[in-house]
């Protein structure tokens, strides 16, 4: 949590900050830490975000559009999960899954040291009030758009099944670092796990008889 | 760490403690526990414990039998981990994955609050050097028999990818409680998983042309 830089216009304004500072931006932020981490992602709203912060609730849409995109913003996540998934099923159920792993390691691989995702990761394992926050937020802006990609046989069931494996995948390869799942490259991940994903949504559960 | 009640025998002997006597136990324990800690899995030896406690080698053998009964009992795990995997991949490979995340689902579900499963598994994420004993314990004893009951082709890669899976499972399940992952039982999960388990080791990791 590095502050922002201070802005360097002229500092003199009747209410001591303003539209455009980057301190509001960042004080809208801090708020929106707090709030998420107190009450959850669910319960959340830009308006108690914009009244914690002392700003109008526009002015955090101005700054962030969507609370997803607030959330994204206030934990430096490097993608707005809510705009990831929902993408990634509208290419089609065709090779659904290959693509999620993909996208999935180029955000984890992509990230230098992991080190907002895996700050997520740490405190969901750490403490129970982030990890309710962890599975809020996987429950309204990841699990949802699987679900209703999944089979209609228990499509519930199915996205959190998808969810446990790229979860494992997460704490093996970033967190343990189990070899060969920690040196593997995309190439060689993507189709086995995307397999794994693919079944999950669409194919058979149970075992064939 | 609940320290083992005294013997009740009387105390009065040259050495001050004796095979047999409860606190020479807890005492092998305690060093097992740091030198696991410290040195990780693979390079702590029953010697080096016996040593660290002042005591016989032959009495943490007669005690503890092997390193992993050791380790087990240190870290007060429900079972040893060197004795479960042989014994399901001896049963052949049909049904091998359902059997793998059935007695996985037992162990854990069997555990009151997980306890000691679930500390492993925290301090692992929390930290650098529970991470490497986790790692470590994880290659020789869990997945060296999957190794060796895998497919030749890439069977390290496999027994890696299971161990995602399994990972994902008790994360998902017991630190995140994603839902219905954590509420549903183990003959809704065990098909389901088992079947990616058992592709992990046997089937194709490609994607089929």
């Amino acid at each position: 949590m590095t502050p922002a830089p201070h802005s360097v216009r002229s500092p003199a304004r009747r209410s001591g900050r303003r539209p455009g500072d980057s301190g509001t931006r960042e004080q809208i932020l801090a708020a929106a830490r707090d709030l998420f981490g107190a009450t959850g992602y669910g319960a959340t709203t830009i308006r108690a975000v914009a009244r914690r912060a002392g700003v109008d609730p526009a002015l955090v849409h101005h700054y962030f559009g969507t609370k997803s995109g607030l959330f994204t913003a206030a934990l430096e996540l490097p993608a707005d999960p809510s705009e990831l998934m929902p993408g990634l099923v509208a290419q089609g159920l065709d090779g659904l899954g290959e693509r999620v792993v993909r996208t999935f390691l180029g955000i984890w691989d992509g990230t230098p040291g992991q080190g907002p995702l895996l700050a997520l990761l740490r405190s969901a394992v750490a403490s129970e009030a982030a990890a309710a926050l962890l599975r809020d937020v996987l429950g309204q802006v990841f699990l949802r758009p699987l679900t209703a990609a999944a089979s209609p046989d228990r499509p519930a069931l199915r996205a959190s099944l998808v969810a446990s494996q790229l979860v494992g995948l997460a704490v093996g390869r970033y967190v343990v670092r189990i070899d060969p799942l920690a040196s593997a490259g995309p190439d060689e991940l993507a189709p086995a796990l995307g397999a794994t994903v693919d079944r999950y949504l669409l194919g058979p559960l149970d075992r064939p008889a």
